[in-house]
């Protein structure tokens, strides 16, 4: 529970109202109860300012004469909203301990105060660095670096070789370093195995979600850049770099030695071919097919949206003879033309 | 090895032919042999019949005279069939036990007469009730509910305050409640992470295929409702919501703030995009882009069938010109509209 | 560190030039430096060998003339570059041993000279053959079989009755034989579980990549053939059969019952419907939806490609007319074929 004055200092907010009055949670503008902090940052949701029961709410100046109750006025509500929410529940850490049953090799470099949980296997020559934290049964196999303040959940699996920043966060499931894809083809069609020898680095505050796989790169190093911000379910091929603050949300597949700007933004369930290059502040739409590489900057969609069973249907039958029908048009066209110049002729 | 007569009766079907035709196991109506129970629902199939050496054959009423053999009739041959399955392949639930190796709080409250495998850690205030089984390698972090007769298989993870209902089944690296993904934009570019503080709530009789992820809320719950049975490597974002009996196939990719309504049938590697309103009984077919609330149940589907690489080539060149050919006709049309006005008023 | 004449008989190569030149590493002709070896095999690669400063080059005879260094003369580049990388980077086998840590059933069977990790659970009747190794963590269950110089990499869990063929390469977070998606709906909407009581079999030299998830047969088995390639994050549903050396990439979704040829090559993110066959060296493009059966060897596609946002905007608007855009060109063509008649008709 902190005080609106508390949370105006903390968010950068201009206070208007009762600074004594507290807040104990958050909540969405029209299901926010007494003691909840809420934000309006948009136009649409201006009518429910009336109604509301927030004991507060944030509002951007031009908003601030629509309501009455208790406002911080801030340019980015948004922003303001995460810093109260980060105030209001603070993370925890764990006690500095080292769990009996972690499983360190004596060649680690273990620094003072870090939290290592039960069942974690620590190869030979890993650094952690101070006050970082690594959970339950992670794996963090040989040579690898943990930055300080960086934080593995329980059950992320580290091979060898992965550089990983300060104030990073994997999450549980998350396999960094596992083999590229990497095989070539034999007569008679057997695969040969190219050896994966590179590694993956990670910068600062980059955050890699549950069950996500970043793999090595074949030779050299797959990079994620300062801020990268990874969502589940995600694939990063070998030797691929992603530039700082790019953000990738769930199911998003990017093949190998693909190349992404900073500050990217890549919805969910994108798949990009192997070997392009994206520039930076390219934003692409959820599902979307990246096979080609994109040079300025801008906004990219692809894929079809649901409809109704039966017309997609149709159209899809139809999109299988979208050549023909072209060919069609032309042909009309050129027949109208023919007939035009036929009748001018005549006259 | 059971009996027909014990079938008939598990299965609530009719039974003509031997009651001590003795059944061990089941197979296809085209590969089953001597021993073997099959069924067919389908009048497709019906030919197979006459050449089948299954020891008996389930099938609804109006095929019970296509069949000489040993018969159960039931109106829903494939849930009779599914129940025979379950009668002779009773699964075996290891003995209560509490391996040594586990690592439980001593403030967690572990009831009587559960499995708790090798290498679990359990967190504090974490409550496991009756009859529980806790697989091999499992992490339960803090406060979490376990509800009687639930099973985790081993590696999965739940995060703190996560709630399981009575019968659930969670697969083998199946990850409950991490962080949802949700940042502010900065000034810069920089994410300032909002944290997730939410939790997962689920009902009874789930079921949560491997690898496949749900994020707590970012405030509230992610709600699973009784029933519900999701396939492998999907992705549930941070505070949806999914009705009773609501199946999912795997690979599909629901984003933050979803509610999916009761009985739908999502088939795989859908993806739906974030804060949508899917009502009840809504069918999506694979690989679906759901970019709209869906207001009605029915069938949805979109995306294009994979052909021949040379039609597709010429097609996806002519997509990209797609609205310029609908710009084409229309001028045909009026061409031909103008001309015969043209020549109406020349008669 | 290898001499050029080594690398010439480990790869089968024809050396021309110094015998005895040192190489110690491997790298992309564009970034390579003295001491790197690389490799070219297409033309529009020529114009780099001008100017690298590769201490040798693989190349075919048909480009041996362009280049004025050491080289290695190979019909197959890239097999060749594979090889010479196999031999540089040697993989270091673990020391054979079983960890104190690990948890083997009195019943298994563990060959002699394999290396067994750290918190490895090993369940009833299972056998571990000869030069296996099983990392950290892992949990393999009753009655499965691991073949000799097969590889488990960290915390992958194999449920009962596997079976591994020899030299495979599990990664980590893979899961073999869960549950398949089966269910027989009820009445009132409720889901009976059809018991999965079948099992998964890979043959030899198979790799599954990081996250992969292998369902085990609701009956019979799930069938991996020899030197099949799994990429990360597939899902490969229960009853598969994937024909020998077939390759799938990451992210791509098989259901079940699908029959795959040998030889085939699957993009990224491909998703296959149910029940479907595909033939022999079949190869499947990027993000295509394969929904029919595939009765020829050849190349297939589906997907649109990303485009600029306002582009897509309007042909996804207008794809969903796309069958009245068809109705409408038919009238056209109509209308002016009765024109052409009607005016043939007045001469």
């Amino acid at each position: 529970m902190l005080t609106l004055s508390e949370l105006a200092e903390i968010s950068n907010s201009e206070l208007r109202g009762d600074p004594q009055c507290v807040v104990a949670s958050v909540a969405p503008i029209d299901g926010a109860r007494l003691g909840d902090i809420s934000f309006v940052r948009e136009n649409k949701y201006k009518t429910y300012l009336e109604k509301t029961k927030a004991s507060a709410v944030i509002l951007p100046e031009s908003m601030s004469e629509d309501f009455s109750g208790n406002i911080l006025i801030n340019k980015d509500p948004y922003l303001a909203y995460a810093k109260v929410v980060a105030a209001l529940f603070p993370v925890i850490r764990p006690a500095n301990s080292i769990h009996p049953t972690a499983i360190i090799h004596e060649t680690a470099l273990i620094e003072e105060n870090v939290y290592i949980g039960a069942n974690v296997v620590v190869g030979a020559g890993t650094k952690i660095k101070s006050q970082a934290i690594i959970g339950t049964a992670c794996t963090i196999a040989e040579n690898c670096i943990i930055g300080a303040f960086t934080e593995l959940k329980p059950n992320a699996v580290l091979y060898a070789n992965c550089q990983l920043g300060e104030y990073c966060l994997i999450h549980s499931g998350a396999i960094l370093g596992a083999d590229g894809f990497g095989f070539a083809p034999q007569k008679g069609g057997e695969w040969y195995k190219i050896p994966q020898v590179g590694d993956v680095v990670l910068g600062n505050n980059v955050e890699v979600g549950a069950n996500t796989c970043i793999d090595r790169a074949a030779l050299g190093s797959t990079i994620i850049g300062n801020g990268v911000k990874l969502d589940n379910l995600i694939q990063i091929g070998h030797n691929v770099n992603i530039g700082d603050d790019t953000a990738i949300a769930a199911h998003t597949a990017v093949a190998g030695s693909v190349t992404i700007g900073k500050r990217c933004r890549i919805a969910g369930a994108v798949a990009i071919a192997g070997h392009l290059n994206i520039v930076d502040d390219v934003t692409i739409t959820g599902r979307a097919l990246v096979s080609n590489a994109i040079r300025k900057a801008g906004v990219y969609s692809s894929g079809l949206v649901a409809v109704e069973n039966q017309v997609w249907r149709k159209n899809v039958a139809r999109f299988r003879k979208l050549d023909e029908l072209f060919r069609k048009v032309i042909k009309l066209e050129n027949t109208l033309k023919g007939r035009k110049n036929e009748r001018n002729g005549c006259k």
